[in-house]
């Protein structure tokens, strides 16, 4: 894969306590954020509950389509945790207790404390490649172009500083953010898709937030070709400047 | 639909921004939350870019086999906003601008305010339903048993308050928590496996956190059955109160 090309991924999020509502995702926006900084993509995110099938479907989906597959959460002790054994299952190999994930853990816990449920997070698929947990020790691991972590944002986001030596990256994308400080959207959409509409290799979006009650507009240009980024920013910023004199009290 | 039925969800957050991670998504678990406590259980979530087809082929996806179907996200007056156009295509109806969104946009702007790019905020697709927005007036839309809504978060739940008016809601999810202090999910997941397999109509589900180098584990049931759910927290407190009892130091 050559740098030029893009690199594209999917963020899969596994675990009912999400689609409850009771627990908040923090993990697709940090694991999207960490990977544009290597210039990957990420193109899909999804959320699915503890069920195995929709979990292999989900797998088999997602890896198929895109680069890489970032899995978060059920890759603990307990009967809910069914992560591994699915990605076994999508990719048709065995799972079992691997004496490499039994040796990690085995630096935290005596062998005693060794339960049936705590050997659970040994069990890993046939082939993978081991993701040190430096939190907690039972590892994350790396299938094919599936790479298994933990759901807990702590232990999640030391899994992904390992997880980040099976990726390789791509072209950066980069970015530039220009505040339309005073104009609605209204008054900048149609000159804004104009601008947009002639630079094939730049996206620009506008996207408003709402805080103390007013809008706040940001219009955000991003390209791999800095040339081309440079140009949308001018053509953006021009944009927003002429609108901003329209305002002024004649 | 009788009370007793499950009334399933899936949510559909769509732009570019919360795949960049510049934007961090708030809207699943919100919206999550929200339809728990009126019985609808959301049973996937989804990501997508402002792309046309990637739009159009979740709709379909997940309208067809959830119940309903949430979307956040799309409804602006700039150029990267389509999700109407997208639902349109997804149901095979035209769309054009609606003199009721018009009409509710009006008690806002002047008519010389209403640029092209405000008015792309009227397009509506055909046979629609819609939601008002009282933060800024221009509104969302059901069509069938998609609901659509802003992506800003306090626009949305402005709207999600309306939205509900359309949706049935279903037998509410029970849910009790028992804290498994001083356990680690390594002592106990055996034992809950036990318990949770023995009980078919009680979700059990285990969720740690780590808090200033901690775990703390807590241990859902969820049940529809009333009954059900108390008899099988009774279970889960003996066993958590058994393995607590169990380290005290002899």
């Amino acid at each position: 894969m050559s740098a030029s090309d893009s690199v594209t991924a999917a963020i899969l999020v596994i675990g009912d306590e999400i689609l409850s509502g009771r627990t908040k995702d923090r993990n697709i926006g940090y694991i999207a954020e960490y990977l544009a900084r290597i210039g990957v993509e990420v193109r899909e995110a999804r959320v699915v509950p503890d069920i195995e099938a929709e979990i292999v479907s989900a797998i088999l989906a997602l890896g198929e389509r895109y680069d890489y597959l970032f899995t978060t959460g059920g890759i603990g002790p307990t009967h809910d945790d069914i992560t591994a054994d699915c990605v076994a299952k999508a990719f048709g190999v065995a799972i079992d207790e691997d004496p490499r994930a039994l040796a990690l853990m085995m630096e935290r816990y005596r062998e005693d404390e060794l339960t049936p449920a705590r050997r659970r997070m040994a069990r890993i698929p046939a082939g993978a490649a081991l993701i040190e947990n430096p939190v907690s020790k039972a590892p994350g691991f790396r299938l094919g172009n599936v790479i298994v972590m933990a759901g807990v944002p702590a232990v999640m986001q030391a899994m992904l500083d390992n997880a980040i030596k099976h990726v390789e990256g791509g072209a950066l994308m980069l970015s530039e953010t220009i505040e339309a400080a005073g104009l609605p959207e209204g008054r900048y959409g149609e000159d804004l898709r104009i601008i947009a509409e002639a630079r094939p290799t730049v996206s620009i979006g506008s996207y408003p937030s709402f805080q103390d009650g007013k809008f706040r507009n940001q219009i955000v240009v991003r390209s791999k070709d800095a040339a081309a980024l440079a140009e949308a920013k001018a053509a953006v910023t021009a944009m927003v400047a002429k609108l901003q004199g329209d305002c002024l009290p004649l």
